[in-house]
């Protein structure tokens, strides 16, 4: 086999294009932006066997940037597979691609497709990626370039925390009560509920312009009600003004906590007995706080979600909730993100490996949501 | 029926002694002793129908206290049945009875057994008590005094934290840690798993005489290991020491928490991925406070544990746990707890009032486990 291997690369007529992509040898967790090397080479994989995908669009993710800093659990294996000195991995989780060419006999996915990956560690910060197994991206042709872009982590985790937890009932009157309501992904839950029958309570930071970002959410993105972090911690509120805010014989059964400390523990209390928690993010960078009672005598169950693990347990479950999200913007039930995006331009023919890299770090330091788009 | 009832009361030849109980009609959070009084009177049910139950012993519970303060979210009616001016109800849900008298034709019980509650807010503070239904009571015969009279919660808790959570592999090195290494509930848990072939890592305070009551709770109560809540925080230890004690292979399943705070983050550190952790206490009045990671990267499931939710949702599960505890107390594997009691008499010929309210106001400001034992 491997003879024959070597023969067919020797045979072939396809050739790879040079790549050029965002690679680390090392972590920092001070300032990842440090390890980013950009490098150019061609791959060894050979030509003929793998699919060729252009990249179009990858986002700068907090995960991304924590897998640069060495803090994240989940990272790829670095290989000396693109001829660095030292083995090393390309940057990036997320992205979508189009497809260039693929091997003799693929069936499954032709030229001009846009794909995505299916697991994390793909390395999505690079012009072009290689790929031998169709199996592991999923297409997602009719996609707009941003919602494309961010489907994968953002929009399946959003789905995935309204659907995969809690059986609803849409004839009732049931909520989801959630911290971080501005936040990306909050702001796809709120639709998401929204087209599932139940109502969304979307805690977010008070702040001058509260009213305005409140109408926004609740119009725009389908918010229930919008509440202050203030208010989430006013149990006089909680005693008074939510019940009838929440109207009767309401059920808040769900709690989606990405911030952590007392607006985790605050959003818990307004749990019915025997709901459910889920934490999937900690911006307060406090750990998660829940008064002990609620625990022993109100039957809270405190659980952790991660895109990232369920996908590597049920890889089936991530092409399906990528499926029905295709099927929600195709509706119009989903706004596409484009507006909260911050663009980033990779002019690939014009710009040079200095300004890539300072583009990508810029992205990197800037707060928001950056996705960075190839210009071909 | 309600004719042929009454005069079948009118009929009969059975008649209630006085009964005696401490009673309450109010609470009083700052000083819950001030609510309980002791009042003597003849209950109205009918003595035929009735099981009449002699009181042997009663321990006070920190549940008992919290109902006494009003902020215990499980509380029993209060009724005029006991003749008072205003609706009341008994003190105390834990205790054990003699059976005095049964109903003719009632098979399940015998005059002489030693019985217990099933269900919580039956009433124990009490020198006699009735009960309709034999399906209510179980029977304890064979345990000692202080056994019977605290194997309903502290027992039963113990138990069921180890046994109904984890299936456990007792070929392999298979780890519970557990906070508050001193409580009674923690002792019973620690010879529960050693008789489970499941090892036990127990944390307890910093104190003078540590390496003293390390040796107690190892030698006396089946504790694998004990170590210091300086030990439980140091990431150091957890690093370099804990691999050693743990052993090859160890799997930390399972952990128990009774104290919140930092405690509990540092015992669900300890736990391996997909852990679960079980809250049934909160001595320190802290919160349950987990790092955010845990949940989202590590899979940390925080629940909490609740004895009389889990009765009430299950009573066979009760029966079946004091099976259990009943013939590992038959077979040796479990200490019973009396040498950790500190014993109240209430002299029943002797105690006026007074004395009797006395007695049971220092048991509940006492610290430590007090068990009322009624002198006949």
């Amino acid at each position: 086999m491997q003879a024959l291997n070597t023969t067919k690369r020797l045979m072939s007529t396809k050739q790879f294009p040079l790549f050029k992509s965002l690679l680390y040898s090392s972590h920092d967790p001070a300032d990842c932006t440090q390890v980013l090397k950009v490098h150019s080479y061609t791959p060894k994989v050979g030509a003929d066997e793998s699919i060729l995908l252009r990249t179009l669009a990858f986002p700068i993710n907090p995960s991304d940037i924590n897998q640069l800093q060495g803090v994240y659990p989940s990272v790829p294996e670095k290989t000396l597979d693109y001829s660095t000195e030292k083995p090393a991995a390309i940057a990036g989780n997320e992205g979508v691609f189009e497809v260039m060419s693929v091997p003799q006999g693929e069936r499954r996915l032709a030229v001009g497709d846009w794909v995505i990956p299916l697991y994390s560690n793909t390395g999505t910060w690079t012009n072009y990626q290689t790929c031998r197994d169709a199996g592991t991206l999923v297409k997602v042709n009719g996609l707009d370039l941003y919602t494309a872009a961010t489907i994968a982590v953002n929009g399946c985790t959003a789905y995935q925390l309204v659907n995969d937890y809690v059986q609803w009932d849409p004839s009732g009157n049931e909520w989801i009560v959630q911290n971080a309501g501005t936040s990306a992904v909050s702001k796809i839950v709120t639709q998401v509920a929204q087209a599932r029958g139940v109502k969304t309570l979307s805690v977010i930071r008070d702040r001058e312009n509260f009213a305005e970002v409140a109408k926004e959410l609740e119009e725009r993105y389908g918010a229930t009600k919008v509440i202050s972090e203030t208010q989430n911690n006013d149990k006089d509120f909680s005693k008074d003004e939510l019940p009838v805010i929440l109207g009767p014989n309401a059920r808040v059964r769900l709690a989606l906590n990405s911030v952590g400390g007392k607006s985790s523990g605050a959003i818990a209390r307004k749990l019915e007995r025997d709901g459910t928690m889920l934490t999937y993010g900690g911006m307060s960078r406090q750990p998660v706080t829940v008064p002990t009672t609620l625990l022993i005598f109100n039957g809270l169950k405190s659980l952790g979600y991660w895109i990232t693990e369920n996908t590597k347990r049920n890889p089936q479950s991530k092409i399906d909730t990528i499926s029905a999200l295709m099927r929600m913007y195709g509706d119009g039930q989903l706004q596409p993100p484009e507006a909260d995006i911050k663009k980033i331009e990779w002019d690939v023919q014009k710009m040079n490996d200095e300004q890539l890299l300072e583009a990508v770090k810029n992205g990197i330091q800037s707060n928001g949501k950056s996705v960075v788009v190839l210009k071909w």
